[in-house]
C-alpha cells in the first residue's frame, strides 16, 4: 500500500435557517448507507439541528465537531456539526434579517476551509435572496457571491446538471428583457469555454459537445422572427469551433430538448434563465444539481429554493441535496487525480 | 335503431409537397387498423402520393374519391385521395414557389368542406411558410390564415396537446423582444378565455383549471427581476377569476412544468412561444398534436414542421399526425353530441 492524502468531508453551508436546509440535510445523512452519501459536516447552529430533528422525528445523533478532519470518523455515528450558534431560533417559513449574517458567514467559512484544504469542496443549502439583499448582501444570488470569494479573476457560471440534461444559462437573475438586451457574443463564448473546460476537467468527457440554443422562435428562422441569431450566436459558435470546442448552433430552442436532441450534445447553453431551467425542472427535478463553474474550488448544490411553503412539515425531499453531495465528491475526486498525475 | 347522421370522414390537407406530409400520410392509413386512426381522405395530387409510396415502398392503394362522402367506404380498401395535381413534381427537400398555390387551395378546400358539412373537421400536413410566403402568402402560418377563412370574428389561439401537458402560448411567430414588448392583459385574457372555453367543449373538462406563466426568473421575484408580472400578468389572472375562470399565477416559468405542478391544471398559458413549446416537446415530442382553438370548425395538425431534412427518406414518424386525426375526430364529435343534446 502506498501512503496516500486522507480523504476530505464535504462542507456544507446551513442556507436560509427558515427554509428546508436542515430537514433535508438530516434526511441525506439518515440516507448515507443506502444512497452512498460521501462524508460531509454542516455548518449551522447545533440546537435548531437537534429542534428540527426532534419536531420532524428523524432520529439523527448531532455529533459537534471543533475541525473539519474529524468529520470523517463522525460521520458513521451522527451528523458532523461545526456549530455557529444563531442569535435566535428561526421559524419553518419565516425568514428573518437577524439571522441572515449567520446564513452568509457559513458560505464563506465552507469556502475558506475549502481553499484551506480542510474540505473537499463547499456544498451549499438554499438561500432566500430577498433577506440577505435586504440585510445588506450585495450580490443577486450565491454564484456571484462565490465568484467575489474567489477573487477578481474568477469567472462563475452556473450549470444545472441533471441524468437527462445538462444546461449553461448566458444570464441567471435578470428579467427577460434585460437577458436579450445583454446579450452579447462575448458572453455566450465565455460560457461556452467554461463549460467545455469545466466537461473536461471536472466531469472526465475528453472532448464535450457544446449544442448553442438561439435565441428566437425558430431560431429567428433566417431573420423573420428576430435577428440575434445571425448577429450575436452565430458569431459566437463561429468563435467558439475556432478555439478547437465541438460546438454546434444556433439551434432552435423548442427543438433543442427533445429526446433525441439531447443525445448530440453534453451541455447546452442557454440563452436566458428559464430555456435552461424550464426543460431541467420538467424533465430532471428533483435530480437536478447546481455546480459553479469556473472557480478554483468545486461547489455544488441542489437545483431547488428554500421551499418556504413546505418548511417544517416534513415533507422536503434530500433527492437534489444528497446529487449535490455526490456530485461534489465525484469532482473533487476528479481534480485531485489531475493534480497527481 | 335510431336513425343517426352518418359517420363524416376527416379532410387532411396535402402540406408542403417537398416536405415529409404524404410519407407521414401514408404510413397513418397504414396503420389505420393497429391505432384506431379515424377514416380520412387527403387533398393532394394522387400521383404525386403514388411515387412516395413506390420510393418508400410502402405498399398503399389510392382510392381517388369525387367527393368527401365516399371516403368513409374507400378507407378500408386504401388512402382516399381527391386528387388536386401540382403543376409538377415535388423533390425531397426542395420547397418550390410554383407548388406553393396548391398548398394554399388544399388548406382552403379543406376548410369549406368541413364548413359544408361534407368533413368532420379539418387536418393539416405541415407547411413552410418562407415558401409560400414568397408566393405572397400573407399570413405567418396556418394559424392566422385558418382564422381568416373563418371570418373576421374568430379569435384563433394555438394549443399544443399532449399525453403529459396542454400549452397555449400568448403570442406565437415573432422574436422574443417582439412577444415581450406586445405582452398584454387583454391578450392575456383572451387566450384564457378561449382555452377554458375549449377544454369544456371540445375537451370535456367541466371546470377547466389554468396555470398563467410568469414572464421573467422566478416571476419576477416581487419586482426584482422585472414587472411584467405584477402589471400586466397578475391584473390578468384577476380578470380571468372575475370571469368565473379556474386561473392561477403568475407562477415562476421553471416551477410550472415540474411532474408535481403538471397535476394542478389542464391547461398553462403561456407568455411566449418557447416556454410553450419547450417544456411540451421534451415532454411529448412526436405525441403532441396542434390544436386551434376559437375557431367556428374543428382543426388539428402535427406539432413537427416540414423536416426537410429527412423528407424522401423514410425516417419519418407519423405518429404525431395519427395523434392529429385522432384528436381531431373525438373534437369533432363532442361538439356533435353537444349540439344533438
Amino acid at each position: 500500500m502506498t501512503a496516500s492524502t486522507p480523504p476530505l468531508p464535504l462542507a456544507l453551508s446551513m442556507g436560509e435557517p427558515a427554509g428546508i436546509g436542515a430537514e433535508i440535510t438530516l434526511k441525506a445523512w439518515l440516507k448515507r448507507d443506502d444512497d452512498g452519501v460521501p462524508p460531509f459536516f454542516i455548518i449551522a447552529d447545533a440546537g435548531h439541528l437537534a429542534v428540527d430533528a426532534a419536531a420532524l422525528d428523524l432520529g439523527v445523533p448531532l455529533v459537534r465537531i471543533a475541525e473539519p478532519a474529524a468529520a470523517i470518523a463522525a460521520f458513521a455515528r451522527g451528523l458532523p456539526v461545526l456549530h455557529r450558534p444563531l442569535p435566535h431560533m428561526p421559524v419553518p417559513g419565516r425568514p428573518q434579517a437577524a439571522t441572515a449574517p449567520s446564513v452568509v458567514k457559513a458560505i464563506e467559512e465552507a469556502v475558506r476551509l475549502t481553499q484551506a484544504g480542510q474540505a473537499a469542496a463547499v456544498v451549499t443549502n438554499p438561500i432566500h435572496k430577498k433577506v440577505l439583499l435586504g440585510a445588506g448582501f450585495p450580490f443577486p444570488g450565491h454564484t456571484e457571491f462565490l465568484a467575489s470569494l474567489a477573487g477578481g479573476d474568477a469567472h462563475a457560471v452556473m450549470m444545472l446538471a441533471g441524468p437527462s440534461l445538462r444546461v449553461v444559462p448566458v444570464s441567471v437573475h435578470v428579467s427577460l428583457a434585460q437577458a436579450i438586451a445583454g446579450l452579447s457574443a462575448a458572453a455566450i463564448v465565455a460560457a461556452g469555454q467554461a463549460t467545455a473546460q469545466a466537461l473536461a476537467q471536472d466531469f472526465g468527457i475528453a472532448r464535450p459537445r457544446l449544442a448553442i440554443a438561439g435565441l428566437n422562435p425558430h431560431a429567428g428562422e433566417e431573420g423573420a422572427m428576430g435577428s440575434d441569431e445571425q448577429d450575436l450566436i452565430a458569431p459566437a459558435v463561429a468563435v467558439l469551433q475556432a478555439a478547437g470546442i465541438e460546438a454546434f448552433g444556433p439551434v432552435p430552442p423548442d427543438a433543442l430538448f427533445t429526446p433525441l436532441a439531447r443525445t448530440g450534445y453534453d451541455a447546452a447553453i442557454c440563452m436566458y434563465h428559464d430555456q435552461a431551467l424550464i426543460p431541467l425542472k420538467a424533465l430532471d427535478f428533483d435530480r437536478a444539481v447546481n455546480v459553479t463553474l469556473g472557480l478554483p474550488f468545486v461547489r455544488t448544490s441542489p437545483d431547488h429554493g428554500t421551499a418556504f411553503d413546505i418548511a417544517g412539515k416534513g415533507l422536503a425531499s434530500p433527492a437534489s441535496l444528497i446529487a449535490a453531495l455526490k456530485m461534489a465528491a465525484a469532482i473533487a475526486d476528479r481534480r485531485r487525480a489531475g493534480q497527481q498525475r
